[in-house]
């Protein structure tokens, strides 16, 4: 570590000072670009959305939101089996693990994820003065027995499932099986889940360990609307009430995170779109030469066998399309690309087949 | 305290589940109030407001915003007079006073505010695991000598400023007082400045301790959407920016917020009735028998010479008209009345003179 800096500098946490923050993918700013970095939706929203939004701004902004977006928790307690009081809304699912972590993680505590994972996980730790613990997965993208140990007594752990880059999953019974072999709240950070068609929400009932985030940004078209929710046993619940911001969620989410999830149906569509053109997507790259990991998720990742994925990534952008470069320490890199629609796959094909 | 509970409570930190968490002012659901009682707006927001946030909705919701909310950034800073690298956003201000209380202090680390003041200070102070040092106002409102003294080495100090429930307002010049006697940063908390006429914003660039936070909630009709932000230098932004979550403001708040701060006039007309109107609240309130703290702010601050605060309160509330009751510890009580419309003051008088 380098000397204290001066002036109003040295009076931030060193824990701040030291971290270097969350990078997000590239949002550009100048110019058209096919983006299929982030992993956003391509297609708009359920209409409802739009006009429950539109109705609550006309009608005035001048009160206070419901601070727990009771709407919403009905709604969505109808589509998911859980009683409302299982739920706690978030400003982004981003807030609900920042929330989860500063009521769990005190400074030096543990926090375990596996890697690689969601580069959240590791921010989130350093803000809090907490401990990092990392576990490689297994080259299967399955967990090591190492993962199901107590070691260095882990105060929280965070599973993306499916997992971000690799778009796998782990199965339901490795979640339970993980919430009886350590002693704390397990995160699983369903974001994708929609396109996965598996979920643990259920096993919340079952084990109170079991702590299930889902976010509105991706299955449901809404990463502009920053949405998410926490479903967990209620006395977690109550506790978790006390850390976040009072008025988290402001009254035009609210209305239209309501809306999104009462429309199931467009849900359903959206989704078979997007998977429908992920299976084209990975026999594409197949032909073309990439080792392809099946993907449970909205985008795919993969490596090429004879050209760099920093190369494709550089070529690509040169050509306006925008994919993840990725490179993980000790791990190595790859390229994760988002699902778009079935014409930005065909854009993204023909570049590919120019460049490679 | 009492033992640590079973299961998964016991997990979590101490910090939370000792504190009670922040108590917001009631939000009927049942029946018609009128509501004076969060300091909330009366009037419906700039009408380019509502149909900035109705663009955006039409035009889909799928895009990440952006994460520093540049455009915002750019409207406020010429409507201040700073550059814009001098901002950052927030999901409110009470988002802005949690970025920079995980930034600059640490489980143990002392926080000083004035009392009675804003009730979130103590919890985003427990929330920390940190220590609270609330020093009395004297009983004018000024600031006592202890609160320029280093004893207890605060890391951050907290000033409402105008303060809330009182509504007076510190003069600029003991704000320069208070940054040169501490070694800390000064949050200057001005949620209602715009009703004082009065601002600590240019004291930014004499002093990097002083950090000025504003809301769009109060002046500018906003409390529904969310928004809010501080003036800093940029050395302090920079690493304010490592502790918020990435996409913090969502695509309709930046937009609505950015068609508000661009509509000064609006403004001006919409403090210039508050004002109006507060000055015959305060008049009418003291010829009713009220002792009166003159407010810089967009509510007023008293107690009855004769009925308690608490009755007075229960019995306007049987009369369907919300307004705060406020008991501190050591302190004693009164009542924060928001001023609403002329139309809510007449009601309010007409009920109080029922009841007195």
């Amino acid at each position: 570590m380098s000397e204290r800096p001066d002036g109003i500098q040295r009076l931030f946490r060193d824990a701040v000072l030291e971290m270097t923050g969350y990078q997000s993918g590239e949002q550009p700013t100048g110019g058209k670009y096919i983006k299929l970095n982030t992993n956003e939706n391509p297609y708009s929203c359920s209409p409802n959305v739009i006009q429950a939004i539109q109705s609550v701004a006309a009608a005035g902004l001048n009160r206070y939101p419901d601070a727990t977006a009771s709407a919403f928790r009905n709604a969505a307690a109808s589509v998911l089996g859980v009683p409302s009081d299982w739920l706690i809304c978030g400003n982004g699912s981003d807030e609900i693990l920042t929330m989860v972590t500063r009521a769990f993680v005190g400074e030096g505590q543990t926090v375990r994820w596996p890697f690689p994972s969601y580069v959240l996980y590791p921010v989130l730790t350093q803000i809090q003065g907490a401990v990092g613990q990392p576990i490689a997965y297994n080259k299967d993208w399955s967990l090591p027995k190492a993962f199901f140990s107590g070691n260095g007594d882990p105060g929280l752990v965070f599973i993306s499932n499916p997992n971000s880059p690799s778009g796998t999953q782990l199965g339901r019974e490795q979640i339970l099986e993980l919430a009886e072999a350590l002693p704390c709240p397990i995160l699983v950070d369903e974001a994708y889940a929609d396109f996965a068609g598996v979920s643990c929400v259920d096993l919340v009932t079952q084990n109170e360990q079991i702590l299930i985030s889902r976010t509105l940004s991706k299955s449901y078209g809404l990463a502009g609307m920053r949405f998410g929710y926490l479903v967990a046993q209620p006395q977690i619940i109550r506790q978790l009430i006390k850390v976040k911001d009072s008025y988290n969620c402001d009254a035009l989410s609210i209305a239209g995170a309501t809306a999104a999830i009462a429309d199931q149906e467009w849900l359903r569509q959206n989704v078979a779109k997007i998977k429908s053109t992920r299976d084209r997507m990975s026999l594409r790259l197949q032909s073309l030469g990439f080792d392809v990991t099946p993907s449970s998720a909205n985008f795919i990742w993969c490596r090429h066998r004879d050209q760099t994925s920093q190369e494709i990534y550089s070529l690509l952008k040169q050509n306006r399309l925008l994919v993840r470069y990725m490179d993980f320490d000790h791990w190595g890199d790859g390229i994760r690309i988002t699902v778009g629609t079935d014409d930005q796959l065909d854009a993204l094909i023909t570049i590919l087949n120019s460049i490679l």
